[in-house]
């Protein structure tokens, strides 16, 4: 086998070589029944059980409070962009969204196009989170809708608002299970697989069920929650294979100590990359500030564009994958998700170690 | 390995075997890259390669005509039942639908809750075709809908009606790929990949460029034919491993003849299994009238309940896999979609056979 490339890609992302091992030995065959995952119908026992303990996972991991409901659906966060508001803004509500950078802005671009959405909080800049402490929501609130981690600008909360009444509902594409998480604050959260999860092609949903009760008569039955939540994400064909991988992940997290485990590890792990950029003596400019610092995206400048592009080559040669920063803000990024292993971190340090002795 | 089951599912189905296998190779290094294809970003190479080429076999295996998009959609064949009224049935018009069977009345339900529909032509029993030759849509329709196969009747066209200047759209889930097919005479036609193309989680739409230019401007973004139009398939994050294996079953078809092969192998395995039931003097009883037996699902019934029962349990015993009718309609029913080998249709009309003699 090929060495394993140190995989920084900010998603699809890497996923644990366990799991890709455990999903290889088991493709043509699952569990000696003569059939791939990828062939058994989604009504057989084999499905129900991996749909079931795919969400018990989730249960577990996050300790999920009573009147919870997990759902695997397709399209993407950006799908939910539009499914939130469709059900939940309803007739004389108003949508809150926090603006913290290039996917939040996505998401309200959605919601007011369905109906009445405003800013509740925005930075001058995306170099750090909103400040959530004096939110004003008013009565007429469907809804505040925030960005846990912006995978593009590298920011995420340490903390999440009380909104009351208020539901909240978060888009935590990529930062879900990168820590604990006391999801009793949410009403709803969601995330696309390909960062923590699993491949992309499912969409986690996790929501309080008594948010069903006002969901519009007349919208097509896949873009309603309710349809999902009492068909137990059966209604139509699920994405199966994708959801099997999101089991075999979820397990994996289990068997590598949970949640607290996953923080202790990203934290480790980014700081050795955040030591590096810190003690650079401006050589690296980290783009966020301290206190918002994402431990799932690392972004960072170089003095130079042309430097930057030196970076990127040297660092492909080396075996390194997906260091680009987003074409929409440019320079570099490092995306540690739970499965990137610690030794990717090291080497990305050393390296850039390296490079600064070189070109410093 | 376990001896491969006789696959008769009727979606998610049976795989090509050597599709399984090389996927099972490539698992987690695709290509020496030291990443798995559910590793790599909908940005990079790689997959710009995947779907560049899966296009491209589409087109190539299709003939496909100058002016055609092909898409890779996520959520089936249900959010398509959504998507198409949504965008092509404007203010003014009106939807015409084919009532076939069950999944054309799936259809026709989504279409009424966004704009005017009728039923243009609708059998008195879903044991045919619905008789197409005096269809009169009028000046206002915006689209004929047609279900070229009904999955779970097991109804199936041989010809499909020339509507003029009315786009004919039709839900090809279930024969996508079972045979030529004039691409020309449909202006939208769409398929969940789970029968004939790969695993679930990926629909295949391939449109007519020029039905783009009267989507409504409300429309949220994902739920638009344009945006994917315009972004090659690329505006969110694809479901990058279900494209890749629709791209090796492609290959696989290519490799096998293309589509005029697929239907000459299709036709000898159901006429394995037809020709037991025509020949069983009523021991077996097809549910379909001639002119209109699909050649991917073979819906049969016994005499008596009890004894499907019994049919069912042996059939299991001895390795057979989804022959079940599905729930809303009894019986027994055989997928034997394009990767269903002619060996489990043969050992399908020898058990039958077999079966008969025992119980006859």
């Amino acid at each position: 086998m090929t060495k394993r490339a140190y995989n920084f890609n900010a998603g699809p992302a890497a996923l644990p070589l366990e799991v890709l091992e455990q999903a290889k030995e088991q493709l043509t065959d699952y569990k000696g029944i003569g059939m791939s995952v990828m062939e058994i119908s989604h009504r057989s026992k084999e499905y129900e059980e991996i749909n079931q303990t795919a969400q018990d996972l989730f249960a577990e991991l996050l300790n999920l409070p009573a009147g919870y409901k997990v759902l695997f659906l397709q399209g993407g966060a950006s799908s939910q962009f539009a499914m939130i508001p469709m059900n939940l803004l309803t007739e004389g509500k108003t949508a809150h969204y926090v603006l913290s950078g290039s996917w939040a802005k996505k998401a309200i671009h959605e919601a007011k196009a369905i109906g009445n959405t405003v800013i509740a909080a925005e930075p001058e800049q995306f170099t750090k989170v909103p400040d959530l402490s004096g939110l004003n929501l008013g009565d007429d609130a469907a809804y505040l809708h925030l960005t846990s981690n912006e995978t593009i600008e590298g920011i995420q909360y340490d903390s999440f608002p009380d909104t009351g009444n208020v539901p909240l509902v978060a888009d935590m594409s990529s930062d879900f299970l990168c820590r604990p998480l006391d999801v009793s604050a949410f009403d709803l959260l969601y995330a696309g697989a390909q960062k923590n999860l699993g491949p992309s092609g499912v969409t986690v949903v996790i929501m309080k069920e008594d948010l069903l009760t006002n969901i519009p008569a007349d919208l097509p039955t896949m873009f309603r929650y309710d349809t999902h939540v009492k068909a137990n994400s059966l209604y139509n064909t699920p994405p199966v294979f994708s959801v099997y991988m999101v089991r075999l992940v979820l397990e994996w997290v289990k068997n590598n100590g949970g949640l607290a485990a996953m923080e202790q590890r990203n934290k480790e792990k980014t700081d050795l990359i955040y030591d590096v950029i810190d003690q650079s003596n401006g050589f690296y400019r980290g783009t966020v500030e301290e206190a918002s610092r994402s431990i799932m995206n690392i972004p960072f400048r170089l003095q130079t564009e042309d430097l930057e592009q030196q970076f990127l080559e040297q660092a492909t040669r080396n075996g390194f994958i997906g260091l680009k920063g987003h074409r929409s803000v440019g320079g570099l990024r490092a995306s540690t998700y739970n499965a990137v292993p610690r030794e990717s971190c090291q080497a990305l340090a050393d390296f850039m170690q390296q490079f600064m002795k070189d070109n410093g």
